[in-house]
């Protein structure tokens, strides 16, 4: 059988009259579209029009809740309760579910976005919330969560599939969670060094940690950053990479 | 066959820490629930908790989707486009949906909510996106619709099922439409008038209007208003006389 | 000179068609009246209404600034940085006052609202921001702060008069600060058990903690909940109780 | 003495994660600065940072209320009342007036925005409500409006200072109103073209309908328009023809 990863990419996040991020430049490359659903970004032009445009390109569409903070793009950490992120989560998962449907498709994925979703990956109750909600909606939705932490067995006993999420653009720590930002080196900016950790993560199932240690890694899907310069060249160099390798893109 | 009509409210406008309505105590005599979707009112815990009340009392579940004016509570024209009309649809049908799917459940209706529904009366490029929206989302919805407006062939004609939604509180014109109410009478204030109107649509048909005439008229629906003095006082009033009357109450 | 006590209370809660408070009930018995600015509560119309209300009754109008969270009334914790805090408090302190001037009067003082005001008591660097706000704002602001708190000494060295607030329906701990709300015994809910809690502390400058010990207190204002069962009651009974004892009630 | 003219730029419409405009680019060649309030574009961050920047550059700053419609960016219709439109404009203003206060210097002109100020350009009722609020708020601000409108003389009635608004991008018809943008030719696209009707305005008091005919025109403020393809070229070339004809530029 081919190797085979998720490429993911962040999309929709536009706001009525303002534009955010390069969509219709990075749909060819990826194929799994996380659309944003109108809390942290997102609108209902806009997500109609960002699956209209992930189904013109054949890209899988997933929602993307995040918390309700418009202002601060979903960015800040809320003390929100269990029961207050699971119902956040039904509704965005349902209003992104009723673009696709209208559309005659059908959602994937789903994947909590910004701090949402760093907070789930350090906080079991939040994570089985999202989950249970997740699997609520419509128990056939992948659930995108961290490799490594707890998400994957918490979303998986849930009754979710559940798609190992990797990064090519940071390093890992010896215990293969991600270097936190602060520390020096957790970021890669070089686009060789990100297509070669990626190629690693998929062909051994193992990556090299920032201290040389090598480390088990499940890679299911990869994230995409599509708001950073150089995003499409990556998406692109990545994209060609894999396919240099033999390696199959796609859900 | 039994004579029947469905009686329909406004349910579910409570918005976080702010409370509307009188939704358990006028649960028990209606036979659908409009439940707010977000975008004039309502928010995740309210639809949440309004839908599993639905289903406790057995009531059918619809959305009602607004206008995006949370502070004019959907109450204010505004100048949208059919297309926002029609996103706006989807949005909040698709949002209500998922919550009635995390309960097991399904949305029966859809009723646009306060002025979004009285722009539509009067457009029939209004119209025919919020049927579009509805019936794209989900085929099998019913689309409450004013009785007599041109509502009802628009959607009809997309293919929707249409309930043709009749009030007991407001006096009619003799062309089958609403009296103003700018004018003297449009408001049926007495129970007891009220109740003698909803029993003439039913059992023959017809209403009377405010000069006398007898018009034609379908009553599928009926809209009980939930948010005025003596909301309940009416609710329950008007379900005892339609039981006396042998009528059934129910979609 | 005789004693004298503010007595405080937050008003202009309501959002558009949803109302919150007695606001009308309660300005008779109390001297300043904190008033929402639209982030947590509170909206143009509404503050317009407050503002007059609080000026026909003769109580000073202060602002009543809150997290960007209406759908959770500004309760939620939220980490937004001490420059997001600094430039919230100016918006909305100005906002008010726009609204004090166009009724040609002017605003008296500042208190920060629910999660806003428990953050800053815990967080120097927020107290900062906040205090900066109003000072840069109108530098002849009151700032409310906690009595016993570093609110105090912080507001004070920026340059602005201080009010140390007090609770009448809260136990203290030995160090003079709140008791836990999750401690038994952390709410007083008899009202003359309240009352003599605010006349000791008013009387001789001092508060029976809950362990018996006898600790110093400034009480300069005292918070009267005014959304609570039995407020009006409440705010009449220490009113009445404050006048028998001689004591002055007003900033 | 000399001739003279301001150039007005709306500023500021940033909200959030999402950026808007040049500003930075524009200010050096605009006099005025209207600057967005929350409601239809900005945030306290972007407030703050707006003031900052016309302060550095010695533009004025002023207002700019719209309606409350993030979403539609202030562009759409809604139907307001007059009250609803003063409390509006008295918030907004008041919000910036903090942000000026806090940074030692006042506002000096308003100018509603987008559709508000189209709606008011018609609505004698609504001018009324916007000026109103102003004067209210501050009677030294300086209100922009529309050349040759009602809103001048209504403005002025009610005692503020009013600054005739003219544009260099659109054409004119006899009655010295704006062409409609429905109508061939009512946009000037070529610079020069622009930059003629500019100085003839200013230099004669006049200006050349769209039929040839010269009509009268007070030219106190010019519109430049921020948000276009050229924004900064065409500002730069005005303010230079402006320059070489000897007429100063400002308020």
């Amino acid at each position: 059988m081919a190797l085979r990863i998720d490429l993911n990419c962040d999309m929709g996040e536009s706001f009525g009259a303002w534009k955010m991020g390069n969509d219709e430049e990075i749909l060819p490359f990826v194929s799994s579209a996380n659309i944003a659903c109108g809390f942290h970004g997102g609108d209902p032009a806009t997500m109609r029009k960002t699956v209209a445009a992930a189904l013109k390109h054949g890209v899988s569409i997933g929602a993307h809740p995040g918390l309700p903070d418009l202002q601060g793009f979903g960015r800040r950490n809320m003390a929100i309760t269990d029961q207050e992120a699971y119902d956040m989560m039904v509704v965005q998962i349902g209003a992104l579910a009723g673009v696709a449907a209208s559309q005659g498709t059908r959602l994937r994925h789903v994947k909590a976005h910004g701090q949402l979703y760093n907070m789930a990956v350090k906080n079991e109750g939040l994570t089985r919330a999202l989950a249970q909600a997740t699997y609520d909606v419509d128990k056939e939705l992948v659930f995108f969560a961290l490799a490594g932490s707890q998400m994957i067995p918490i979303a998986e006993s849930i009754g979710l599939r559940v798609a190992s999420e990797v990064f090519g653009d940071r390093n890992y720590s010896p215990d293969g969670t991600l270097s936190p930002r602060n520390q020096p080196n957790a970021m890669i900016t070089d686009v060789q060094q990100s297509i070669k950790q990626v190629l690693q993560m998929v062909k051994t199932g193992t990556l090299t940690a920032n201290d040389g240690t090598i480390v088990k890694v499940r890679a299911d899907t990869l994230c995409i950053h599509g708001d950073q310069p150089g995003a499409v060249t990556f998406a692109k160099a990545i994209r060609e990479a894999l396919r240099a390798e033999g390696i199959e893109v796609g859900v």
